[in-house]
C-alpha cells in the first residue's frame, strides 16, 4: 500500500474530526486539520501529537492528498464553495457526513434531492475530484475516545475505484476497524439510513455506541 | 410471554416464507401457509412437520392471531385487498418485505410513496390491525436453510407496542437469532436500506449471506 500523504480534516476540531484526525496520526499520518478559525484550533489541538497541523479549510484542502469532510451537513455547501477550487486536481474526497437532524429532540433524515448526503457533495464539488465516503456510521463520540478500539465495521462507496481504495486504506489504518467496500456512491442512501438506525436503536436502548459489523462476509 | 398462537404466514411457499414457517413450527408454533393455490401448497408442504398447515390466503388470515405478510412486495396490494377484511379485529400484522426490483440484473430500491414498504402496508391495512415488521434483514435463502444458526441480529419496528412485542417474539422463538427495537414504523426506511446494503455486499464479495449484528448493544 502507498504511504498515506498529508490527510486534511476540514472540520478536524469537531467530535468526528477530532477523533479521525487524533487516531489517523496515532497510525503515523501527517495531518492538517482545516478550521474557519484556526487560531483557536490551534488551542483545541495544544496536547495533540506533532503530526497536526492546523490551517483555514482553504489552505487545508490546498495542503492535502486526501481531504476529510467532516463538518456538519447544513454547513457543507459554504464549505465546498470555500475549498473546491484550491483542490489539487488529483486530491481525493472523503464525506463522512449524514444529513440527520435533531430538531426538537426529534431524530429525522434530512430531504436530500440527490438521494444523500454523498450525492449532494458529489454534484457539487469540481468534476476531476474522485469522491468516496467512510466513518458515517461509527458513533462519533467513541471515534473522539480515542484510546478505544473500534471493534465495528466501516462502510465505503463511491464512484472512483482510487477514491474507494483511499478511503478503505483510512479504515485499515484504524486497528480493529474492518473497511467494507459496498460499490457505487448512491449505496450512500444504505449507509446514511444505518447511521439513522444507530441513533433510533442508542435512543431506544439508551446506549450511545450502537454501531454494525457484517456477518457472513 | 404468553405461548404465540398460530401463525399465518402468506406467501408461505415461497423462499422466506418458507423458511420462517418451518423455523417457527421446529419452535414449537402452530403455523398455517397461506397460498393462492393451496393445492400445489399441500404439495410443497409434505414432509414438512405436523405443525404446518395449509389454507388460501384468505383462510389462513382469518385462522391465525398473528398474520405474516411474505409475499414479494411487487404482489402486497392484491393480498392486502385479498385478505384484509377477513383477518379478526385483535390480529397482528407482521411485515417481512423489501421494496427491492432486480430488473436487469441491477438491485434497486423501489421508489415507494410512503417511505417504506411498511408504510405502504399501513395505509391499506384495517385501521384496527396493529402492524411490526421484522426479518427484513435476514438473507431469504438462510432463513430457508433451516438446520443452519441464525447467528445475527433481527431488526423490529412498529407504532404499536404489542405488534412490536409479538414481532419480538416471533424472533425470540428462533435459536441464537436477536431481536432489536428500533422503534417506530417509519424506521422501517433504514430497516429497508439495510436490507439494499445486504445486497450490495453479497454481490460486491461473491456472498450470499450478509447479515449484521449491532456492537455496543
Amino acid at each position: 500500500m502507498m504511504p498515506l500523504g498529508p490527510v486534511a480534516i476540514l472540520g478536524g476540531t469537531g467530535q468526528q474530526g477530532s477523533g479521525l484526525a487524533r487516531r489517523l496520526a496515532a497510525a503515523g499520518i501527517d495531518i492538517v486539520v482545516g478550521s474557519r478559525d484556526p487560531d483557536r484550533a490551534r488551542g483545541t489541538i495544544a496536547g495533540w501529537t506533532e503530526r497536526v497541523e492546523v490551517a483555514s479549510n482553504a489552505s487545508a484542502a490546498a495542503a492535502a492528498d486526501t481531504i476529510v469532510f467532516a463538518v456538519p451537513f447544513k454547513t457543507i455547501d459554504a464549505l465546498v464553495d470555500d475549498v473546491g477550487s484550491r483542490m489539487r486536481a488529483d486530491a481525493i474526497a472523503i464525506d463522512v457526513t449524514v444529513p440527520l437532524t435533531f430538531e426538537g429532540g426529534r431524530m429525522a433524515m434530512l430531504d436530500v434531492a440527490e438521494g444523500s448526503a454523498a450525492e449532494h457533495i458529489r454534484a457539487r464539488l469540481p468534476q476531476g475530484i474522485a469522491l468516496a465516503c467512510a466513518f458515517k456510521t461509527i458513533p462519533a463520540h467513541l471515534l473522539d475516545r480515542v484510546d478505544e478500539p473500534l471493534d465495528c465495521d466501516e462502510f465505503v462507496c463511491g464512484d472512483s475505484d482510487a477514491a474507494r481504495e483511499r478511503a478503505l486504506a483510512l479504515v485499515a489504518a484504524l486497528p480493529q476497524l474492518r473497511g467494507v467496500d459496498v460499490g457505487p456512491l448512491a449505496r450512500a442512501r444504505s449507509i446514511e439510513q444505518l447511521t439513522a438506525l444507530a441513533v433510533a436503536i442508542n435512543r431506544r436502548h439508551k446506549r450511545h455506541d450502537a454501531r454494525f459489523r457484517v456477518v457472513g462476509l
